[in-house]
């Protein structure tokens, strides 16, 4: 329908929803990292690309970065957002989650849920059919992990052969980074204390995707071996949301784990420093790492608003406009 | 001003506002159906009928279906929503209600307002010089009703001659009704427990009303007598928001006026069962009569949207463009 | 970019942010002024003047007025808004201040902020690339008093050479209106009881700019001394947001304070009232002055919108288009 879109052309994802990263192939998602520079590079070229549509917001935790870079990206494609606060009830309290579903699907083109459970997305989806996106779940985080797989591509100019680590709570942010940089051709160590390992099935699948890719996917207790050499170095909160009464035993369980300038002494001279925030400095990461000239973690955020555009656009305009 | 007028004339509403149903005459209601289904089967028609206008929303309570609707109806006519959260004080606590409608009405051209009190909509009424709109009070629900007689237009071709029962609380939802269906000569019988009966103004409203109609208004506390050869059978819950400290007091009222596939099998062969959601399966209705191919829930849901911008349009928008 | 633009050029402010009204030279005031009287006149040739432009509101307190003006000032100017509540944490909270404004200027072109301390929008202000403006501090209220001198120079043709006084609690709204009158040339008498005066170097602020134009700054513990002659007289709450628990003992203190009648009587014959709301009858005004025809409270609360999309204007758009 508009100029943006006869520019660059937009693929289509397969999918009909997107609930954890393995609803994206590895095409799809190398298709999205590409749009999203683009949309980065040229972002009014994409200014109606969305003209018309409707998207729904359904969150059940606070959110800086997730609600305002979706709420950002849907009105600068030229969209339009409605958002539904669930901090006060979660989805599927007051009525049943298929309701709400048969609901929203009846006015939106789009759902974009942030839940506590994966099982609140996969009941949505069940009965919606529009798309629904997954933005951030106790499982899974895919947006967070497009926009990490971009921030890559741009500082390194490729992730074929890349060797990153993720070093602390085995948790949703690090299933994503699993799955994509097994599809992605990325080799990642995942370090965590024995106890707060990812969880065995994303393991196993990332393992299985990786044998289609030239990446390793390998488990550590041990952080310094596992950033030996490596070009990005990842972390993130100890304990995220929803876990909060476990804080002090977590914080001794995890007391090896914390990503310094020690540490990053181990990755390679060039690696670079990420984390999907809030950081809690001190913690998972000292003031001196994430201030450092190779911390990543504003451009990480940044990108968050481009994976989205590609996102919705891949999902909501068509192939050949 | 634009294409889409010029396509469909909008007549105007001559009330000033509308804060119950009584606010619209027989032919304004008849209009709002009609409008409401160009506008559902051309939404793009009207996508720039409110460029340049701007509407507050109130709400003092949680919403699903009224904010989402208002906010996606604003949004797709061209016009600029604004969103007040009054859960954490009602409207008037902070400030007279009459200093709020003086400021409002100075930035916006119209206040939807979602309120407990019928009394908090007729201030605000008082003190504004832009329409304002009742999206749901203690005591009517018109934005439900006028979506109600469009679902039961577009499934029965027209509503002259039709019945309908209500069964359950005599509620804000059921004195919408009363009035719309008076005014539209549409029969309906409403059956509650004795002490839960509609408001006995309403209901004499109600039937002054129908006299200039073909239809009958009668009051029941049999759900089988009311319901039996009906074309449409209507309940809500049991306990409506504001009311949750007499759950229990409730439930054992309201034993008997459950609709389930054998108080449905009562009605007439085609009957349709009806809900404004969110519903309480096991309560007001069972999972079999709510999930049946009977079940219109989820378009009388959909229609809210399209008949609140017939109602924004109405009016808004010049009768001459 | 846009015809507005070339309709009426505007003036671009130096400072980088606003977190104070001494951010602001006496010519940008005046240009503010005007400028928002062309807007109002004309709000449609700025219809497009903010296209493609997103600003972000972080709230800490709950708004009315100042939350609607400012998003419906965006949006009426063609830009993007998103809305962070920040009423159940405050900013900082979750994540340090620096990291919030780093993460905000990667997304939007501005940054509006209501904070309770002052010293939050100077952290945000050092670690923002675009434009943080003060939104309402617990120390200033530059919005409210632009708009307020846009009030007056409405309703008496000029500023230069006018006498107002301000009765009360020596807080934010007296802070910035001390400043800006002294900018503008307009005398200002404060009245407060002793323990309740302004913030003496803010005071000080204000008198050595007052030396530069024809205005004088003097305070008072005597309201009727103070309102003698005056051809404004302006109140605030006795309890701003966030004393709560001094309000019994800050109404002994202010008992002798109330604008009434007769202290209304006072004042130059064709003097007008003035407050920022939400407004206490009975306390700081009488039910009787602010609603005498020459209360100008709702006046200043409409300006409060042609006011800040002034300053957006002059903060985002460039002076030759």
């Amino acid at each position: 329908m508009t100029s943006a879109v006869s520019k660059s052309p937009v693929q289509s994802i397969q999918a009909p929803h997107l609930l954890s990263d393995t609803d994206l192939t590895s095409g799809e998602l190398q298709a999205l990292i590409g749009l999203a520079s683009r949309v980065k590079n040229a972002p009014r070229d994409y200014a109606a690309s969305l003209t018309g549509r409707s998207i729904a917001l359904l969150f059940e935790k606070p959110s800086l970065r997730t609600r305002l870079t979706f709420e950002l990206a849907i009105q600068q494609l030229g969209g339009f957002t409605v958002f539904q606060d669930h901090r006060d009830g979660r989805i599927g309290e007051r009525e049943p989650v298929k309701d709400i579903a048969r609901n929203l699907d009846r006015w939106v083109d789009a759902i974009v849920a942030r839940t506590f459970k994966q099982e609140t997305l996969e009941q949505l989806s069940q009965w919606s059919s529009v798309p629904v996106i997954n933005a951030l779940s106790g499982k899974y985080h895919p947006c967070q992990a497009i926009a990490d797989f971009q921030t890559l591509t741009q500082h390194f100019g490729q992730l074929e052969g890349l060797k990153m680590a993720f070093v602390g709570d085995g948790n949703n942010v690090c299933h994503s980074l699993l799955l994509c940089a097994a599809r992605l051709g990325v080799s990642l160590t995942v370090a965590t204390p024995p106890e707060y390992g990812p969880d065995p099935d994303v393991v196993a699948r990332a393992c299985e995707l990786a044998r289609t890719s030239s990446a390793t996917i390998e488990l550590s207790f041990d952080p310094r071996e596992a950033v030996s050499g490596v070009s990005a170095v990842y972390t993130d909160l100890w304990t995220s949301m929803g876990w909060e009464a476990e804080t002090h035993q977590r914080r001794a369980a995890f007391a090896d784990f914390q990503v310094d300038d020690e540490l990053m002494s181990q990755a390679a001279s060039n690696a670079v420093f990420m984390h999907c925030l809030p950081a809690s400095r001190g913690e998972e990461v000292t003031d001196s790492v994430i201030e450092s000239p190779f911390s990543v973690v504003f451009d990480q955020a940044e990108n968050r608003l481009h994976a989205q555009k590609a996102l919705l656009l891949m999902f909501l305009t068509e192939e050949d406009g």
